[in-house]
């Protein structure tokens, strides 16, 4: 299997998105960039959340900017892309776009740290399957 | 300490709340009973989800009847009371209310159940402190 | 086109979906009954929400009974059906299922209402488009 | 009436807001920052979203930096500061602590724009009681 670098999901708006400005609210871009990371794993074979893992990933840092806003029932496309790989974390940019319109693009970067029930997490090399199927989108931009 | 029968809570509408009708999304009156309910819990000396407990508080039943609309700011105000307990569950009844307008009502079975990781969930008796801090309230009816 | 009295739509649990205890929030439930519904409405050539209309779909009754949890990436189904349909108001029937065992079975009321910006809502009639596309569905169980 | 810079929520967290990680789910910081932000201007006498207004506030841009998680039941506290202002746009800063612990640290830029049903967006000056109510903060750094 070669190693992915990247992965599109396509995606409705649902009501409960939405909120009284009548326009998706602008948190939930960051569960949309959750769910596209997440069917990306699956595409590459992995779940990010293993039921029996002792390490799990918790988010160092994001960022959006908000450019058009989405409205109930858009079918829009999520774009990630994998943009730095670590020991010990993976950075990811990420595009919605509404048709030919951008409507935000966000960056997260994620961390893999040890499962401790309390106390502070302790970060930890990644799993080495992780290096066999994810690898750093080559230099092309992100969009064109 | 005597036991406690029943709880309000104060509440305000959060924008987050709301969706594009305006008003506050159908499924977030059961949030909003939940965050009674620990309240109560909390107001009793107890957590609902001690990070040591080998036990949980799954949900077996809820109905809501729709009354009023709820809008952003709006403050209101959470009724819930037990209405049943037996060595396994309890049963609530809940009442939303803004001024003097009832907004909803809502009932809610819980139970009490072993942890387990996976596979099927098993119920078993709750802890005795349940019934020293709870009991079920007389029959003034709910509101008035 | 011949009307429509079910629909059942796939979906996969999402990570913000799921609580501290591991499994799926019991209020989300309601979200899978409505993502389904609108799916449903849009499989029957409607919208439920079209910007230009001047009156909604508020709710007036939900229950939901209870009977397995849902876990992180479950792949399960949400079958809803018509089980009462007036001038007014339309009443689902609806199962969540995840392979072989049911998870969750719901009952939703929702009321078509004029929209006011503001004051109590006034129930109105459907648009008669409703009752081409729709129909209450035939004596048949819901499951089997 | 002293033009405000700053205020500072508390917040408990609840459970709905957890993840299946057990701390709470990384886009619900973006709820607590505005709900920061909504009681900020209640307090200098302003709704963000009154029901008569022809504009609203969509989100530029935001960025989170996470620190240490948080747990259900959490009692923790939201500090906003505006440290920018223009005629059409705020832009504010945010600490979210735990005890003596910085949990995260936030920003967001948020612009008043005409409201339109469709269509894209246009930025407006925003309304003069703005500039009566609010300033951007010191130079006194957010924390200390």
């Amino acid at each position: 299997m070669e190693r992915q670098s990247e992965f599109t999901l396509r995606r409705r708006v649902q009501f409960h998105e939405t909120d009284a400005a009548g326009t998706v609210h602008f948190s939930r871009y960051l569960l949309y960039m959750e769910e596209a990371e997440h069917a990306f794993w699956r595409a590459a074979g992995l779940s990010i959340a293993p039921l029996e893992a002792d390490y799990g990933w918790p988010r160092a840092a994001v960022t959006c900017e908000y450019r058009a806003p989405l409205r109930f029932e858009d079918e829009f496309e999520i774009h990630i892309r994998i943009v730095a790989m670590t020991q010990k974390s993976m950075r990811y940019a990420c595009v919605l776009t509404l048709g030919d319109v951008v409507v935000a693009t966000l960056t997260m970067t994620t961390v893999c740290v040890a499962k401790r029930p309390d106390g502070p997490a302790r970060s930890v090399p990644m799993p080495p399957v992780m290096h066999e199927r994810f690898q750093v989108a080559r230099d092309a931009p992100l969009r064109g």
